[in-house]
């Protein structure tokens, strides 16, 4: 089911993040040459099979860094973000020059650059309104309610109407949740990551409402398999969910946690934060069509290699 | 008409401009306190009537001072804008900062400082998509195609966020093509400006296409009423269209500025841009509910009114 990327080198930006060292693997196992732009050193050394993989440590906000970067390479992936729902909404400007403008600058110079396809890690959790369908089909109403949803969505439409104007393709993924081996719970984001955490270390885990609310989990080794098919597309869609198409409540991912780790997760309830949509599960059937990709990972399964990675974290 | 603001202090970001001057002048014969913050130094003094003007110049980046103007004010509106069409495409990373971040972050200061209700001036010609209805309602697919209106509606987007979040009332005014006394053409903004400055000087004008294009022209001392009513807006809407609601091709507008001028236009044909949308007229029925405004001015009295401009300017 992997894709031949023999021949293609592919710049990262953030491949040392939770999902850049999965779409790192996946691309070095697909053959592609790699170059990495990250501000972590590499330590990757048991993850690397085939390929080469060029690591360089740097911030993307240094400008000739990324020129030089880009050059030679077919196709960039944007993974870089230090930005997160909770930091965003404290500070609007902030997070224009730390991620929006980033990420457009960065795809302003791999264009000059000749690279010929962008894809962009966008947010299919906070891109639509609170009313869409169930699941939500990619032309839904996009109508963010944090300001962390309003810059990926604004980086989307920069990014196709750079494809508009200019000569690269883009293409935004509007990935679900995903969760998965090497993801740490932090301000809020993984919930997968922090029940496991909870039922590791004890602790009582505080969740939103009652847990009702229903999110789509999407495995971060199916993530990078839809990236790796994306950085060849040449279709004409310039947005396209990646998703479980399913939805799980909160209150069910705890008990299939608490199933997978053999642990019990002590829960306590907080009121309702004001801006959570009760469900959000995508429509994925574009990227079947567009992108030949369905999520091959079923929720068990993937719990179990992600508790088997915490029980050796943990040790 | 005009309302009654009597005991308001309101600020006016970018005053000095086409638009700013006929707001300043309305929100001042409203009974309005008017503080301007401008790169320009006041020449408004036949323009002044009742209320209390006080003029800040300086730029809109300099944050202390945008902070310190703030005070004391319960309104603002924000007009200011370098950005252009042409040159937002040409550099997307620098629109974000000069326009899209400097919005934001005023619109965050006034929020801290106090301010009650803050009004943008967004653009009805650009945050729609290509396949809009005619006209266009405020909730219809928001798909724009080039970089200044990618930032107008990330703005918006912001805004609307700043408004759930925070405290400040936020309303963007999707206002159509403005045209009127004191418009000068530049790069091509303002088409009926340029028409009639080809009409007095004589020389040939080129047009987009076939003229055929539909656009949306509204008076600017009816969008001035618009935004004098949204200073005081206590309604739920985020986004208002200000139009004429209903359209002129521009071989239309050509024939009537000849009519309001006396003058013949010589025209020169070119080939039609790629991103022109062919017809954008706004529905304005929202605007009559929310703000009980509706354009008071015919398309004849502009025109006569702005030729008048133009033939003493042109003197």
């Amino acid at each position: 089911m992997t894709q031949d990327l023999r021949g293609h080198r592919i710049l990262i930006f953030g491949g040392g993040g939770f999902i850049g060292r999965h779409v790192v693997a996946k691309l070095l196992a697909s053959g592609a040459a790699v170059r990495v732009i990250d501000l972590m050193a590499q330590d990757l050394a048991d993850e690397t099979s085939a390929g080469t993989l060029d690591w360089i440590v740097g911030s993307i906000s240094d400008e000739s860094l990324l020129a030089s970067a880009a050059q030679m390479c077919d196709a960039a992936v944007f993974l870089a973000s230090n930005s997160l729902p909770s930091s965003a909404n404290a500070d609007f400007a902030a997070e224009i020059t730390s991620h929006l403008r980033t990420a457009v600058k960065a795809a302003e110079i791999c264009d000059a650059q000749g690279i010929q396809n962008f894809i962009f890690a966008s947010s299919g959790g906070t891109v639509y309104g609170i009313d869409s369908a169930t699941p939500i089909p990619e032309h839904s109403e996009t109508r963010p309610r944090n300001a962390y949803g309003v810059s990926k969505l604004a980086i989307e439409h920069y990014l196709r109407v750079l494809m508009a104007l200019r000569r690269m393709r883009t293409l935004s993924l509007r990935i679900a949740n995903p969760y998965g081996r090497g993801q740490v719970a932090s301000r809020g984001q993984g919930f997968i990551a922090a029940a496991m955490e909870h039922a590791f270390n004890g602790q009582p885990m505080t969740i939103w409402g009652d847990g009702s609310v229903v999110r789509d989990f999407v495995y971060v080794d199916d993530v990078a398999e839809a990236i790796a098919r994306a950085v060849a597309y040449g279709g004409g869609h310039d947005a396209i969910n990646i998703g479980a198409g399913v939805g799980l409540s909160l209150l069910d991912v705890v008990s299939r946690v608490e199933a997978a780790t053999g642990r019990q997760i002590r829960l306590e309830i907080e009121a309702d934060r004001p801006i959570d949509v009760a469900v959000n599960v995508l429509d994925i059937s574009a990227a079947q069509i567009e992108l030949d990709w369905r999520p091959a990972t079923s929720i068990e399964d993937g719990l179990r290699e992600t508790a088997a990675w915490w029980a050796k974290a943990s040790r």
